[in-house]
């Protein structure tokens, strides 16, 4: 089968044609790819910025945003069966350990994640896992979600743990209404009846973010943090999710929160720097997110078959991977881009 | 390998020759029995009382309680190896539904229950799988936890749930202070800093439970709903957890919970049978408790290892079976009666 | 001022002048009522049912369900102004008590209830307590929400505590889409993304809640425990609300019940009696709700105010409480029936 | 009646003659000193510290940590009578603000805090509210657990909201057993079974340390975190409570806590300076912690009541308070310092 792999860092990643997958284990699942999300990661990975952390042996297949048709499954396989259109969980989960056995899959102590440390999905075929696969409603189709898997999952689990404690009047600020933020400002308008107040630096994310859920937009400009105050009777809000994590957002984001108000750190780049006087004298909370549960996912794809999160991709053939790679790497993807097989 | 098997209901149980168990999939582990729990449901078993339920084929080996040693594990099995001590969850679970996924086993959608429903652990070795062992500290004996597998776990869960609740001042009831309400105790001493408050018609069990850790104890006598008041400003106990559910327990349990307070149904055999006027107006609930999760047993475990949850035991040789079922049948047992194969 | 008084059991209630209340403790609110919502309770007190367990000394002024203007404000009162527009809390609590301190107001040990225990709003004015009024938005009229004050509260404060637990994907049965359910609907559709079924023996009913945001309705007609598991892939639903309690509801409200499911007991009338052997085979819950707390009451103000809950009023001068009470008795009030002065 | 008073920042305290507080409000209560704890806070406030964050005006009475019994009540005091011996809780709260009301009264909106910002305990007598005061166990002394009132409070807040997650086999890292540590060690011991590791500076507080129920003491001796990390499998603690916040406390703390860890502020000084690649990448949370709510005060006077909390402290009369905050300073107190009338 067509398989893009990473050759070598700093390297352009090389369509080659490798064998396809198949069941060796019982709980395997081999997955027909129809769509596969071109992520910003994967830019990093071609940086090498991954190199040692995943530990990966080049060349192997990148990719780790996926959904397509289950084309083969294990002996001991019983919730998906061929021919099932599913999504795959970004990592492959032992179900032993304790933070499987409490529905914390994210934290399984032998967790792969394929397309970071094991062949991914920028390709015809991916192998995974029965713990993986989430099957999607007939509604859905797979290069219409795929983008889901990390980014959509990623979002959901900070917003739905945050809006766990938000109640009518509550008012939660969502920096950042680019693609996590997107799926965020739907995910708790699905969720809550708190007010949405959306901070960007550009006006037109702002905008669109207005339409899909939104009750006020703030451009970042210098003045946002005062905009909020005045929003929020000069007290700040009970949750702010920041999808954003450098530029300063963090700084700005902290001085938003309300006294016993949660931070949620999505975004990355910078330091969280606070006094912790200041953490106690207004006893904030500080709450990192990291991908999603399995279950997690299995609510967001409740919520895309429900028509309540929806995602704008940009298609490309699976043999213009670099095209999509360029045009994200240049800003000219509207939504996300995802490879079709 | 020797095993005792249920051959006919209403019939003896018979020891009979069969093969040892083997690894046929990946997530097999054979346990080489250390000792395996006589549990009144054995008796229930041969009365007939699960046929439907179970929908077992006869014969079969009965034995839901067991702990042992790892005599052979499959090639999927990552969590305990050949040696390792270990107490066998008594469910074998899927890891694949969405209520695995939560860590609540328990409702597993494909649940096998050795002993109940398939081969089970009066015999020498047993089949079950990774997701049911939990390791075992080096301090304890199989033949001494066993009985912590179901009966222990059950009462660990519901008074772990029921423990969330309670903070320092509150009142605790608990009623029935056999097998699992001395489990109960330990538990809740281990927990909370909540007074306990031991109701049982035997003044002998109300007097151990004081030497675990009960605070008060009450003889069931027909004055103890005035005690349990007298004892809680007339007000009633923030959380009662029923140990028994028969013989007009429920009844009387209710009148002793406060306001807002939480009955835990545990023990069975009588209705609830509560006015929702009565419901209503003091806002009270009934919340049930089944088994107990996997993390749950693996708590448990630690308890019993540091001490805090003892259980005493009469050990038979797996040959005198009869003599131990006939034994608990006349409640001649001390404590729990366990198979020593 | 007039006011409605009750003079004596099965007697008709009687118009009579009373003087202005005033204010006395520094606690003290006066409200200039705006609207007196006429509810089932004023029926079963002038039927003597609540004779003993108010211990109400006669003739006094009924209504409990009461919005308008503050008049006037004791010396401590810092949270409303004279001529704020309000909806009044049922309750008038200490701020003392255990129960209090957790924001757990209806459980407050020494709570006055004015229309069942005090003098209530059928009258010109009310006084009540700082700690029972909530400020309502500039957007809503004190008699169209009046009835939000009790019936309102009640519903909103049992759905969101179901709505906890709720997740995309989930089912939640609203037994009986009258006055409580058709706003604990709205409720649900605003907190939760879960899917709501509703419940009712009127074709009407059920066809009106589905504009209001139930996504299946059932019309109670021997087969709906049926329709409900249909809809449930025989599972039955993750939650229950009911407002019914009578008439074999509970009995059928239970088999709809899944594993682990919570029962929200609401109306009343009949028992609940179910085998405990029920209770923990499938661990399902009871869970009792009461009325609601202030902070309950501000929130389903700010869902009042947003539009997402919206009641249907009929309304009458106060002169015509006889009419009221007897459109009321007969079954003739569209919504509910509010007293205007 | 004899008062300390500030008289000027940078200048001694000074002992002079004002009236004794009379009741003028229905819940004023007026407390006759049995002790006044001296804190550390207290020497902050003469440097100056809290001079502009208080606004108070000069003279006025220093001392917030203070128990007694009840002189005086207004007209609406309910839960105290004259002669009741209590603690009193750091802040005036109003009890209609909706953090109190959701018995969150640390974050009062229109709170008072005596001996910061209006008169305190370093004097016979303290006017205080009925929304302030606990009553306390006959077998208490006010001068004994006057020091609980603040330090032992914050403790008993931090560590029972950090217990809420700890299950047994967690482990739970104490930064600092100096006095608030020292409080937090005995509080887990009461709530949770989980183990507990000390880290100090001192090896005689470790040493302490295990006397009252610590099961690890370290001494940070800059070997800490790879010990703590032995002790943890190389994974780190479920959850580290740092009492301390400064000298490289937070940078050490952080290395300690496991995966998806909350890390608990309470100490302060230095600020939390962490990557949020590293927040995100181990989904870890940063707890902050104020003060705590009159109820925890309750269950802390619960656990005092029962000998699971003790505090050592050093009694000085009212007339040698100049010695107590010279020893304080000096560090020649053992326990806490008491001003006992």
């Amino acid at each position: 089968m067509k398989a893009v792999q990473v050759v070598g860092y700093h390297e352009n990643l090389r369509m080659t044609d490798v064998p396809v997958p198949t069941v060796t284990d019982p709980h395997d699942v081999v997955v027909r790819i129809g769509g596969a999300g071109v992520c910003r990661t994967d830019l990093h990975i071609l940086e090498g910025q991954w190199r040692e952390k995943s530990g990966v042996t080049l060349p192997y297949t990148i990719g780790h945003e996926n959904a397509g048709w289950v084309h083969a499954v294990g002996s001991a396989v019983t919730n998906v069966a061929e021919g099932d259109k599913v999504i795959v969980h970004p990592l492959i989960t032992c179900g032993l350990c304790r933070a499987c056995r409490d529905g914390d899959d994210v934290h399984c102590a032998q967790n792969r994640f394929p397309g970071i440390d094991t062949d991914g999905g920028y390709a015809e075929y991916l192998k995974t896992s029965a713990r993986s696969v989430v099957r999607i409603d007939d509604s859905l189709e797979p290069a219409d979600v795929a983008a889901l898997a990390d980014a959509g999952l990623t979002a959901y689990h900070a917003v739905a743990k945050a809006a766990r404690r938000l109640r009518p009047g509550d008012r939660c600020v969502v920096i950042g209404a680019g693609g996590l933020g997107h799926i965020g400002v739907q995910v708790l308008k699905a969720l809550t009846a708190a007010e949405i107040v959306v901070v960007d630096r550009s006006p037109e994310a702002v905008k669109l973010a207005g339409t899909i859920g939104a009750d006020h937009g703030i451009v970042a400009d210098g003045e946002h943090v005062e905009r909020v105050l005045e929003l929020t009777d000069g007290q700040g809000a009970e949750v702010v999710v920041d999808f954003v994590g450098e530029g300063g957002a963090t700084r700005d984001g902290v001085r938003m929160l309300r006294r016993a108000g949660d931070y949620h750190v999505v975004g990355y780049g910078e330091n969280i720097d606070v006094p912790t006087i200041d953490i106690i004298s207004s006893e904030i909370n500080f709450i990192g997110n990291l991908v999603g549960s399995y279950n997690d996912l299995r609510e967001l794809m409740t919520l895309a078959a429900q028509g309540r999160v929806r995602l704008h991709t940009t298609k490309y053939p699976l043999d213009r991977f670099q095209d999509a790679v360029d045009d994200l790497d240049a800003g000219r993807v509207r939504g996300r881009a995802i490879l079709v097989p």
